[in-house]
């Protein structure tokens, strides 16, 4: 038998992990700005980290650390990103992992750090430091503080956890993720924090995670188009070991974890209204889905009419047109939900039109293509573009 | 001596062209529909149309009438794109040429068609036969009406001429033009036509016509990005030959001229307030100056900064990072206006910001990146990301 027991919960579901989330002062409005996770043993580690060329200080001193694939706690700061700080950047994030470690009694090896916020703004190190001198003290298991310390432009925070059964054996994993971007082109940054209480060795952690993340964060980020911060982080806990017959089962619940975080954080998207997914299928080359569907996607025009709940169709050739994508015009299917509206390149109808209103009208849809070019698929999430996706981007530091 | 003399007129400011502009019903609102432009000889004629792989009707059609390299008039429908239509679309597009000839005298041939508007509905034939039965009788030697009849959503027209003169030999170039698009990734046509008194054998013409598209249209639009209607056409009168001694003035005026008119189409950018010029200098390769200044003028993130006013220099750092660009993110340097926001990577303080904010308040200005890599140098001209711009398309069909 198995199973899976999905709850409302993060980094703290797993056994053996304690969060905490404060105020230090970085914010100017009082909220929550510093998060900090332990755990009780070393853990396996691993790590997915943006590919933008700028990386920010604390990517580029976590993924030095990772490189000994263990781990015990994470230091987190929202509010400021140590983005384009220089060497007095580098300097800062190895500052937050010591003070971090000696408060918690680990080596500075064992302590990972990320930032989240404006770039180019030096940390305010005194705030930080006093912050972590402090935030021992609210460790509790639960992880609440910890998501909502994460957070910047996020309207609420996000976690999930699932506990799977199989045969008699039982593990959690759980996680926390912050980020409201598009996310792509926008590069807000995207943060995950994800533990598991069973024990996966350290290389097959990493592969897993990047094969979780491919299918989940970066559908909504996409290839290489990263904020300079962009950081998954998972911890493993050592002890016991998960059976290699459960690790088909251990990925799947991997990935169904991350799917529903990078849910949650395109339907936070900045001003979104509507989560949809652009399936592409059909396509000659796996090359020319990601293409098609990317381009789709990331399109302003087809953003704006699902805002104003347009089923413009020509919108999705345009689009399909200039992605590069080989293709017949002529053969093209397109499907708003379940209406089709495009079939062999011509528009079905004035009927089918006011189908497709009524399916744009709900705030979670599908808009699928079929190329009739080969047998390739790809799928991804967007959002709306909307008036309020203009307001926070055009005041966001004013 | 040398002289270059600009005047706020378009097509018929050269000696021997005619146009009109009327309404013929294809707009509900009575605005003008239709235009025809008419040489009363024989010319030399060019065309760049669009990368798009969906290609309207009248591109398809016009491009292999062009093969010739000879044309004598051009009829455009503006509120219909006649753009996947299919089969019926070829046979209307030759039918508006057709009809057009034999209504002036001319050749099928010799009659070249454009259509921009909405896509995916067939052409209202009835109305657009009536209307080219009339229109021949408005034909006057002014353009305004025909600059007025390719508008879609265009707030003004748009035309340019100008007369050269040197050493004693003169010769003039005119264009309308319409598009108000961001433009590129957003897909809205752009039409432009361009006319000369002068001979400019066909090859050469083509030659000029594109280098100068490339050097203005092409850099609002950016490569392959195009609608499936986007259209530049050139019309060259016999007659009086162009000395081989000019080709350089003829070429420097003709390249002005689009320059001028695609200007013209981003500073009447959907609901955009600003006209900012992005120059990417020091690149390793040409392909990475380009790569690096497309990023930065179509980040959603950048354009909404433009609107704000707000010199976030960390996003065009990010942008610069996802571009996929070679460069040390710590050799940067970036410029607002005359303002280095950025030297070497870093922040170069308030009172730096302060001044950016003052040239960013201004409607057109220059952002200027230093990758310090290489010699090689890219620039295009974008738009802030309004409320208005999201409206507008939001609203597009409704």
């Amino acid at each position: 038998m198995k199973g899976f027991r999905w709850v409302d919960k993060g980094v703290c579901f797993p056994h053996g992990f304690k969060a905490a989330g404060i105020h230090s002062g970085i914010k100017a409005d009082g909220r929550k700005d510093l998060a900090l996770l332990v755990a009780d043993t070393l853990c396996s580690a691993a790590g997915v980290f943006t590919t933008n060329r700028v990386k920010a200080a604390p990517v580029l001193v976590t993924s030095k650390k990772l490189a000994k694939g263990r781990a015990k706690a994470v230091i987190v700061n929202s509010g400021n990103a140590n983005a384009c700080t220089g060497e007095r950047g580098i300097l800062d994030a190895k500052e937050m992992a010591a003070l971090t470690a000696s408060s918690i009694g680990a080596s500075e090896d064992e302590v990972l750090v990320c930032s989240t916020g404006v770039i180019g703004e030096p940390l305010p190190m005194e705030k930080i430091a006093s912050g972590i001198s402090r935030i021992g003290g609210y460790l509790v298991e639960d992880d609440l503080s910890f998501a909502e310390a994460i957070m910047t432009t996020d309207s609420f925070p996000k976690r999930k956890a699932v506990e799977v059964e199989a045969d008699g054996f039982s593990f959690r994993i759980g996680g926390c993720a912050k980020g409201a971007g598009m996310i792509h082109p926008n590069m807000a940054t995207m943060l995950a924090f994800i533990t598991t209480d069973v024990e996966v060795p350290q290389k097959r952690l990493s592969l897993f995670l990047k094969e979780a993340v491919d299918e989940s964060f970066n559908r909504i980020t996409v290839d290489g188009d990263r904020s300079t911060n962009d950081t998954v982080l998972m911890l493993s806990k050592t002890g016991v070991s998960l059976p290699e017959e459960h690790y088909e089962l251990f990925l799947c619940a991997l990935k169904e974890l991350c799917r529903e975080l990078a849910l949650m954080i395109v339907r936070d998207g900045e001003g979104a209204t509507k989560c949809v997914r652009v399936v592409v299928r059909g396509a000659k080359t796996p090359d020319d889905a990601k293409r098609a569907c990317e381009k789709i996607a990331t399109s302003l025009l087809f953003k704006t009419a699902l805002f104003g709940e347009d089923p413009n169709w020509g919108r999705v050739m345009g689009a399909l047109g200039a992605s590069g994508a080989y293709f017949n015009p002529d053969e093209v299917d397109i499907y708003f939900g379940d209406v089709k509206l495009v079939s062999g390149g011509l528009f079905t109808g004035r009927k089918e039109e006011e189908r497709a209103k009524e399916v744009m009208a709900n705030s979670s849809f599908d808009v699928v293509v079929d190329l009739k070019a080969g047998a390739y698929e790809y799928y991804m999430w967007t959002t709306d573009l909307t008036y309020d996706y203009v307001r926070i981007n055009a005041e966001y530091r004013s």
